[in-house]
């Protein structure tokens, strides 16, 4: 492609030196060609462009690229994202039901929308247009799929489920499992709680690979429009998510916690079921929610604390033994029963 | 159903109003329409009906519902349970091997057995009677399992795993993969351990989405009876699980840990190896024990505490710089050599 | 086997005893019968021989083990470990494409190759000689597979993925799903940062079950040869790992981050995105590591602590309530306005 039809495509941006250079790819600065495009943020990173191979960028204005063919933007990032995806697009299963490929009688497939090699896809359910199933994906009955969704691979959505458009599932993540329910019985025993809700999945939603969201016990179990889950995140029944939230890997929400919009989870935190996490609420890497959190928080340790209380809590964690140590003498030189 | 009806398949209940009520589905006090069953626990949840739509409930003896149909319940909440099953069947594959579906020559599916699409059960395998195996199940050689078990969308179980009756597997959650285990060879590297044993499951067992329970070196893993698990737990290999044991998301058990009888451990938690865990013991949210826990014991945090001196401790570490400042004004007050 | 073949195939070890014995397979002391054979690893353990039935065991030269046949050997547990996979080889699907797989026209597999039922192979990926997918597989297009590996039922291998020699993926393990990255965009909205790198898996890797490494945005994840990955881990986009690794499950790798050769992660560990982890690096079970650590440094706590001052603070972490009793009794002695 070349850089002036690049950028034209990224919204009629302007472009310094040859526009005709022709773009084979996007790379970084180290690894990136004489055909290639990068991006730097600003003059701070121009400095590196200095002994690269690269050919082009996408830099702000003013900063200089020692000559390169120049792609402006306001936004180097955005627009470097946007690059790659059309520099590289995403290959896709052909267009229609491969033949290995189960599709019940009674499920309705958009005719633009692809079914990959053995995948499955149950009685009632819908698949919208443009969407796309990979190889092996098992989709069960009354499951209904907007558009332009992309299904990886042996992704599982159980019976019930709605999964709105541009919705992405990454390889082996599992949506509308049954909720953790159980009931004890006259023996003291656990009767399972049926968990007969489902899962409601919003537009522009991702869900990583292997992550598990459990449909409701009752109602629906919510992710809300823009919400992005990372990988080996667990979902529990009926909680309700904003929009725009994110969560790091490895993060679980208890049931019935009901989560802002845009509140960020870091990497292996958590929060503790029936909670009401507020808009915009950060959880630190690690932290654990065990309150509710007010709108705009910024809660970090396991439990819970607020931002500066666990960043100084933990600094003096680490210089125990220099506390203790402090404590003998003040003991030593009171002297007597200090024991 | 009529409410006469549900009481009698509740196990004989008393229906206070008409008894000729027609239920349609069971659903939430919030959420309940007029023709939907919901439950009280007792007085203090009866106040939440005086403004609400749903049409019936299960409440205890004496509980004024405003003049509702009534089942009248010892225990609301379970039968309320059973109800949601009653009311809200699941729907399963059709009886028999879908054509899609591959079973092995040598396999034995019971004929009141359901094989969905695109599912694989290995060679030598066995499926027992009402067993039902969801699209893109994928079951090993050797495997044999017993009757009444529900294996969700896209569940894997290795070689040689015995499952016993009315198991329930999540959808991707796996049974069986290799222990972890590695010896150093003469060069230094990792040479595998075979794990030569497998993973015996009791019955009534349920294990969550996308949870690991690893095959043994030697001999078995096990599960006892009624255990259920949570998404996205990890057994390591050579486990063995007493009976009734509960283990929240994200939990993780390391290699020939023995975990007594109703033991709980709660979400994001652990246990070292080759530890002994009593009945009944409780382990808190991301507690991790390192040390045998005794019956009935219940810990907190990592390393595990007793749960009060954790409870404590906690208390303490948020309020750690003000004991700093307590230390200085001693310091000060004593004066001199305090550096 | 007789124990004189086993012997010479362990490498020509000696045997002391009837080397004619019949060994049928291999067995812990505690439960190995007349025909198994066990190992001792020196003389503290061989007294546990005696009152076992278990008919021959490896032990090193010169250790009493009550008159057995036995293998002499100066590493037992390496020997048995061989032994154990000569004695217990793990059955493998029929060399050839099973007539339910899918593999596509224009993807290649070795003859002496093994595609299990209903399992997949997109287009343009190449399958080398003597490697196995099991049953329910899904490999993407332009994948390339080794020679010798083992990918276990329902693992998913996406587009664009290399994958060394003697590679084993256990069952639902995910390679080369999206990195989780996004830009906001004008509307403050994410925007997703396409993922056009790859996964490069080095020889002798394994990957535990349902773990997950996502493929780089730009360029290469890498996991070096020889490194093994337990159930339930997370590596996120183009972080590298060296040779040799170890990671125990429920571990977190974030983006970018370098660890070097012979690293090893206890479970439940993590490390944020960006660091470098110096070779020989050792992680304590739960430990974070926010910033980049020494070649040999042992690390526990989160935020990561040097291991000998973690234990310490630890340890005084379980007596804070008696820390804050001794204030108490230093502030009253010296009385007055000590509030």
């Amino acid at each position: 492609m070349q850089l002036s039809e690049l950028a034209k495509a990224l919204g009629g941006r302007t472009v310094d030196g040859d526009a005709t250079f022709e773009v084979s790819g996007v790379a970084t600065l180290d690894d990136g060609g004489a055909a290639d495009l990068g991006f730097v943020r600003g003059e701070k990173f121009a400095i590196a462009l200095a002994d690269k191979a690269i050919g082009a960028v996408i830099a702000p204005v003013g900063v200089d690229v020692g000559g390169r063919p120049v792609i402006r933007s306001g936004n180097p990032s955005l627009d470097f994202a946007r690059a790659t995806g059309l520099l590289h697009p995403v290959a896709r299963p052909e267009v229609g039901v491969h033949p290995s490929a189960f599709v019940s009688a009674t499920a309705t497939v958009d005719a633009s929308a692809s079914i990959g090699p053995l995948a499955s896809v149950g009685a009632g359910s819908s698949v919208g247009a443009g969407s796309v199933l990979h190889a092996n994906v098992a989709v069960g009955d009354d499951v209904v799929i907007g558009q332009d969704c992309v299904l990886h691979l042996g992704c599982c959505v159980r019976e019930g489920t709605r999964i709105g458009n541009r919705v992405v599932l990454q390889p082996g993540c599992v949506i509308g499992g049954d909720g953790f329910g159980y009931e004890f019985d006259e023996k003291g025993e656990h009767a399972k709680v049926p968990q007969v809700g489902n899962v409601v999945v919003g537009d522009d939603v991702e869900v990583g690979a292997n992550s598990t969201i459990d449909r409701a016990r009752l109602g629906s179990t919510r992710i809300g429009r823009g919400t992005k889950i990372d990988n080996l995140v667990q979902i529990a029944h009926n909680v309700e998510i904003g929009e725009h939230a994110v969560f790091i890997s490895q993060t679980g929400i208890a049931g019935s916690t009901r989560v802002g919009n845009r509140v960020f989870f870091m990497a292996q935190s958590g929060a503790s079921g029936h909670l009401e996490i507020g808009d915009g609420a950060f959880i630190g890497a690690r932290g654990g929610v065990i309150d509710d959190v007010g709108a705009g928080e910024r809660i970090w340790g396991f439990p819970g604390l607020p931002e500066r209380t666990w960043h100084r809590s933990q600094a003096i964690f680490g210089k125990l033994t220099e506390i203790v140590r402090r404590i003998r003498r003040l003991e030593k030189r009171l002297g007597g029963d200090d024991a």
